[in-house]
């Protein structure tokens, strides 16, 4: 492996795994209101499309990333989705 | 323009334009609570990779779309650090 294709993989592999330590913060705390619900819609809807790009151009470590990708930014998102919902049901009552 | 190459823009796009709202939302409210520091650490080094890897292969799109990333995440890095800080100080103040 050349030095540039480490760099691409661990650029990579570090872009990746850095939505693991923010699912498991929203998963064990619950809070997720300083996370952005625009951010989470669109940037799992890009991934999903990252995703069918590698599946089309058949790129093994493409496939690999996204997948992971775009379970733990879903999670994220479907967490902030029922948070929010919460929110504007407990305002309603309150109004 | 490809299908598959408009398919590969706009999830380029959608990424890279996500981080958006969220930087805008920390601006405005300063909060950064439930954002994981660990993954903005190690997504803006990531994303600091990918640039370095673009520039490399001389990839105008790949370092352009890595370059907004790169502000809009240390931007998000930067307040969540400061944030912590601020914490940690008024923590020790009280013991």
């Amino acid at each position: 492996m050349t030095t540039i294709e480490i760099l691409g993989f661990t650029s990579a592999f570090l872009t990746t795994c850095s939505f693991i330590p923010q699912a498991i913060q929203v998963i064990k705390t619950k809070d997720t209101e300083s996370l952005s619900l625009a951010m989470y819609s669109i940037f799992t809807l890009g991934v999903a499309g990252w995703l069918v790009y590698g599946l089309v151009k058949q790129d093994n470590a493409m496939i690999a990333a996204n997948m992971i990708t775009l379970v733990l930014s879903s999670v994220i998102l479907g967490i902030k989705l029922r948070n929010d919902v919460k929110i504007k049901r407990a305002r309603l009552i309150e109004e």
